[in-house]
């Protein structure tokens, strides 16, 4: 499609360092991707993200089709007029959002009728209704309407949502139009290697650009998803990207990448900024901590980040018990760069076959700091 | 004073344009000094601000006495070192705000005796407290210790606050110590022209290197705030800065710069940003208003700042009404653009001999879009 690549640049072991082209720009792999709900990374401006070395953002459907509304965006100039975010954007299905935030779900082979969580309006989710929306929304990256089952749900039910998740991954295709969007799969499955593999080897079928990993942000034991990846590892195309929905922590991230995962997004670095709780190279630090109140060392010493260059401990900590937004901007800056950063030290590692040795330090310095 | 100076440079009828300089940089008047609560500007961050061109933060010895402490912010360095801000501060006394704020005051020769708004803990304000804190503070300017009455006080209370004023004012003096901090005076006096009168007189002989016009951001009639600062003009050493505290809208800085005022803060524009006003060359814009729900245009067309240049109507009314910080931080930026902006054509119209002209323009343009 115009405008449009992936190339796996270097590997290591199953890791790859890859290069996504889209319309709005490239994007080396692997990457994190912020989460901008409504539109917007909670706290932080565009000029912001883009000077920590954010590329690509993603904005949730399901709340973007209730306010303002995906129509409006259209008439914007969808998601990049509206925002004025220039790089690429990647929207989710609304399925994730439809099962655990709308009221009143009504789930049948059509779709899901619910209620908005904002004012009880009725609405129609489904995979034509998806496609209109995430077209209209115009992100250069759309997924596949699925069917997320919780991660405690019985294997019948995760089994049934998963054969749906496949039909409906058809009827998204069938229903996408947009010559200047990917439209990606979703695998779902939980934690069952057999409905995995089925699922993939289904959506290989119907054939995507990308594919995602659903369902694996929902409560799984960690063994469980990593089984998963290294199942699902040789039954995806080698050359299409490959994106783990919704994981994780620093932890997380550098294990997926370690099975073959190419892009990532997740709401930890940012919530937990607003919460004060700080991702540093040695471990988490929660800037409540009265320990800090007089700290004049920034947040992370090895951290170039513009908050660490400039805010010390102490200021922080006052910042947030003064419940000024400011803190949650900073903090939001640190927990992205550090999460972007260290997507880059990955990359980095990948390229020279250094990623093992890499990944081993990065795991035994926060391990030790975790004690 | 080592580092202080000040230099009227140009005069146009009562309006000056100036010079001031304090060990931490030059400052061009009339100035328009963001008003820092907490030691931050809320929602936006340091280098936003020196972005938009705001040279000089106000820092509130209320809040800070009480969090994080004035103690903490002296051993991390003062206002400069705990916050960051490299450019010049100026604290107020914390007389405006225990009068305001605290609950419990109870008022004697002495000072003010209260309780926090925060935690109920017992406090002390007096002259000599108000230096030790603003001391250590350290910001480049500080105020003497004032007692400031609301607008509607009777006659008898306002000639009594007043002369209290200056007898604190005297004690301030003497117990300032920092030779690196300039110590101005405060007025007061109400609306009364007498009262005025005898309270600059006595300031003046008492000396100070500046001087703030106090109480009149407080209810008072406008014409009754002209009158007064028309009465100050020939009293006030021609040569010396002149303050006028907490005051106002951009109507109110106009009209107060005719008078002779050089410096001004007032929390107008960074809170009407956050319950979603805006200032702009035409009037004031309230974003709420759902005819801006699709409007692709600017706050303010003519507007160069950072968030005209990439933010529409329709983008800022979605992010207030979805309740996202970054709607603060936006429209914050805006508005002290805007204000700081003001002065600078303010400035530059006074040292082309052009300031009533540009004057009658401006109001008759802000009447216009009033109606």
């Amino acid at each position: 499609m115009a405008g449009f690549s992936f190339q796996v640049e270097a590997r290591d072991g199953r890791a790859r360092a890859g290069r996504l082209t889209t319309p709005h720009g490239e994007v080396e792999t692997p990457v994190f991707m912020p989460v901008g709900t409504a539109g917007a990374v909670k706290a932080v401006l565009h000029r912001d993200l883009r000077e920590i070395g954010a590329r690509i953002l993603l904005a949730n459907t399901y709340h973007m089709m209730l306010r303002p509304g995906d129509a409006l965006v259209a008439g914007l100039g969808g998601l990049h007029g509206f925002t004025g975010w220039d790089g690429p954007f990647l929207t989710d299905s609304g399925g994730y959002q439809v099962f655990s935030l709308a009221a009143l779900r009504k789930l049948d082979e059509e779709g899901v009728r619910f209620r908005s969580h904002l004012d009880g309006s009725a609405h129609l989710l489904s995979p034509e209704r998806s496609m209109e929306i995430q077209q209209n929304l115009g992100a250069d990256i759309a997924m596949a309407f699925d069917e997320c089952p919780p991660g405690d749900a019985p294997r019948e039910a995760v089994a049934e949502a998963t054969l749906r998740t496949t039909r409906w991954a058809r009827r998204s295709k069938d229903a996408h139009r947009r010559a200047d969007q990917w439209l990606f799969g979703i695998v779902q499955g939980g934690v069952h290697l057999d409905l995995r593999e089925t699922s993939a080897r289904e959506l290989v079928a119907i054939g995507f650009p990308g594919y995602a990993v659903g369902g694996l942000s929902v409560g799984e034991p960690k063994p469980g998803r990593d089984r998963v990846l290294e199942h699902l590892d040789p039954l995806l195309p080698a050359d299409r990207p490959r994106y783990l929905m919704g994981v994780g922590t620093p932890e997380d991230l550098v294990d997926s990448v370690a099975r073959g995962i190419d892009m990532f997004d997740c709401v930890l670095p940012t919530r937990n900024a607003r919460n004060g709780q700080l991702f540093t190279r040695s471990g988490r630090l929660s800037i409540r901590n009265a320990k800090y109140r007089d700290d004049p060392r920034p947040p992370d010493p090895d951290c170039p980040c513009p908050t660490c260059r400039t805010a010390s401990r102490a200021y922080l900590r006052h910042l947030h018990q003064a419940g000024e937004m400011t803190a949650a901007t900073l903090m939001t800056v640190h927990n992205l760069f550090y999460y972007v950063d260290m997507m880059r030290a990955m990359r980095q590692s990948i390229r020279l076959c250094r990623f093992e040795e890499w990944r081993g330090a990065t795991l035994r310095r926060l391990a030790a700091a975790e004690e």
